[in-house]
């Protein structure tokens, strides 16, 4: 194992001297769940930014839009801007806009924030809610589809059902039709012997039946670092991904030239890093981003 | 293309010549959903038994138990035995009872056919139905779970929902839980413009999240062949293969030995023979198996 573990507030120190922006993942970095922060999470945001360092909150999770974001940060008791929030439905309404040129009728296999995001560039976007099994296949077959759906989008959701899948999959058929997936992460972050699928469970569903593959615009993939870097002007060297998970965070730092930090308070444990090939290790890992005051 | 296209009487005659068991898938060859034989198709069965030949109805589909197979043949008018047919609900209940040795509790994503299936080599099975989403992130994390789940079987079920993913992938977190899926075919056979997902969505779904591999007992694997050789003791090189599907039907016969015959009145079409190489092509191709008798 070659990854450094960071041991002490010197160690910490001297990482960040050469860093002027962090990227922050938040589920099993910032919070576990929906109620609870990681203890010391705050603090050590707040020691971030008292360092003067520029923050970005960089979350695969489609759950929520920017303002349910913002709103969740608030309850928990982070100090954050809107502007610093970057959750995958905001980045599949950028890819949209400015990377597809796109303003159409998107089918959504996700939840109302991620719908507000694409709204908010102009899309027309239905698909959010439950949508219940109804008929057996002779009627499915018989099924009328809305009209110029130019692009799905699959993102977390908690209601999949058979009649999701049927509509997404059959508006894939028409080639024109644009894939987009917010990310693949398999499963959320939870402590215990719980497996709660993730959004990459929704897209095996749909890719598989659709026989296509997405663009995936969440970490590790580079439309998420590009809508950062547009907003934000960073320079690769000078930034810092903070992340508990190998395949999405440490991965994209790497990918685009950042520092690395893995914690271990969300997806991975420290045994696994053992076995690990040097160029799957981030560069430094520590217990929590709370180590950072300790 | 090496394919030889079937012409005429004289060229079924010469195939069938050498053929003492036809193995026929059933979706896509006999019939298109669940209403309407393929035109010709019974006379082409009937004739089959007419020269003499051992049959066996070989089907990936997982909705339905033998008993069930039995009255849709008859609604149809195919002249059938129950023992003839092998649906991989009842090749599931073969593997554990026969393979894995195991009569203990499973967690079906499935039908009531299937579980019928699982039920009648001596295992407890539950899962059939809907089972509709309820409560957020934290009430899942606090879900009880069955006791003693041996075995995981994902299977078609258009029932599909989160908290249904949750209990199988919560289930497979335990090594020593088998880990079985009837098939991976990503579509039900159809013409026209509708996609139907298939079981190879569903098992998509929770091996991402489960982070594990099923083992598949449906075409073009081997369980369902050691089945069939149990029960019929056939020749492989005095068998065909009749199918729909190149990566099912066609694939299960070249690896084990048999003649193979696509017919396209299903989930192939004459160009999707174009440019494959030649350990991909069927033996032969036809419009329909009713072209046997024409």
């Amino acid at each position: 194992m070659s990854a450094l573990r960071l041991c002490g507030g010197p160690a910490w120190k001297k990482l960040l001297s050469d860093v002027e922006t962090v990227l922050l993942d938040c589920d099993g970095v910032l919070w576990l769940g929906n109620t609870d922060a990681i203890p010391g999470a705050k603090e050590a945001v707040s020691h971030l930014r008292a360092l003067g360092k520029r923050l970005c909150f960089v979350t695969n999770n489609s759950s929520k839009s920017r303002d349910e974001y913002m709103a969740k940060f608030q309850k928990l008791g982070f100090d954050v801007n809107k502007s610093e929030i970057f959750p995958t439905g905001y980045i599949v309404g950028q890819y949209l806009k400015h990377t597809a040129g796109y303003d159409g009728k998107v089918y959504l296999m996700g939840v109302e924030g991620t719908k507000q995001e694409i709204e908010a560039i102009g899309c027309t976007c239905f698909g959010p809610g439950p949508d219940v099994l109804t008929g057996t296949l002779d009627d499915w077959l018989q099924m009328s589809f809305e009209k110029d759906v130019g692009a799905v989008v699959v993102a977390y959701d908690c209601h999949i059902s058979y009649m999701k899948m049927i509509q997404a999959c059959t508006y894939l058929k028409n080639p024109d039709c644009i894939f987009i997936a917010t990310n693949e992460d398999p499963v959320l972050p939870s402590n215990g012997h719980i497996a709660i699928p993730g959004t990459g469970s929704m897209v095996s569903a749909v890719r598989t039946s659709a026989k296509r593959d997405p663009i995936i615009v969440g970490k590790p993939h580079t439309p998420m670092f590009d809508c950062i870097v547009k907003h934000t002007n960073l320079q690769p060297h000078k930034t810092l991904m903070i992340g508990d998970s190998l395949n999405t965070d440490i991965l994209f730092g790497r990918r685009h030239g950042l520092k690395t930090l893995l914690v271990l308070s969300g997806n991975t444990k420290e045994c696994n890093l053992e076995g690990l090939s040097s160029d799957k290790l981030p560069d430094y890992y520590a217990d929590s981003i709370a180590d950072l005051i300790s």
